[in-house]
C-alpha cells in the first residue's frame, strides 16, 4: 500500500468556540485566510459551543482521506482544555481513526513566530 | 512645556486572566521576550482574576513618566471584553490621567502579521 501524498495532510485551527456570535468572526477569517495560502486542506473547528465541533471535523477529514491531520490551537496558553480536555476528545479520534496520525501542536502562543509577530505589531505603532 | 522623550512612550500586553495558575506563565513568558526586544517599557497587565490589574498598571505607568500607553489586547478576537469591559475601564483611567494618552489597540488576532506567525508555523510542520 503506497501512502496518501502529502496533499492530504490536513490542518485544524482550533478555537475555543463561544456563545457571542460576533466572537466566531475573527476565526473565520483566519481560516479563510490560511486556507488561500496553504496548500494543505486547512478548517476551523471549534473545542466548545460552536459549530463545527472538532471530532466532527476530524471525522469529516479522515472520510476525505485525510492521511494525516496536525491541530494547531488558538490559544495564547496551555490551560487545562489543552492538557486535559483536547487531548481526551484526540484519543478517542485516534482510536476510531487509527490510520490517520492526529497530532496536537503547540499553541500559537507558544511558537517563536508567535513573538516576532506581537514585535512588528508593537513597531507600527511607533511613530 | 516640552514633550516627553519617546522612550517614555509606554506599551501594556493585555492578557484576560485567569484562576489557574499556569495559565500565566506563558503571558509572562511573552512579557519577558518582548521587554528584552522593544525600546519602551512594556508590562503585562490582566483585565481580571489576576494580578496586576489594568487599571493599576496604567497608574504606575503614569507615576513613571509615561507620555502615551499603548495596550495591546493578547485576544484572538474582540469580543464583549474588549468592545465594552476594557473601554469602560479605559475611560476611566484616561479621565485620571488626562495628560497621557491610552490607545486600545486592535486584539493580535485581528493585525495581518499574525496570519503570517501562523502561516510560518504551520509550515514549519510539513516534513
Amino acid at each position: 500500500m503506497t501512502s496518501p501524498p502529502d496533499s492530504s495532510d490536513a490542518l485544524i485551527l482550533l478555537a475555543h468556540g463561544s456563545r457571542d456570535p460576533r466572537w466566531r468572526e475573527p476565526f473565520e477569517a483566519l481560516e479563510t485566510a490560511l486556507a488561500t495560502r496553504l496548500k494543505r486542506p486547512t478548517r476551523l473547528a471549534y473545542m466548545e459551543l460552536c459549530d463545527p465541533l472538532l471530532t466532527d471535523t476530524i471525522n469529516t477529514l479522515v472520510a476525505e482521506n485525510a492521511s494525516r491531520i496536525d491541530i494547531l490551537p488558538l490559544f495564547f496558553a496551555a490551560g487545562r482544555h489543552l492538557r486535559e480536555d483536547v487531548p481526551a476528545m484526540l484519543e478517542v479520534s485516534q482510536h476510531d481513526h487509527p490510520d490517520c496520525p492526529i497530532a496536537l501542536l503547540d499553541p500559537v502562543g507558544a511558537h517563536p513566530a508567535f513573538v516576532e509577530a506581537l514585535i512588528q505589531i508593537v513597531e507600527q505603532q511607533d511613530r
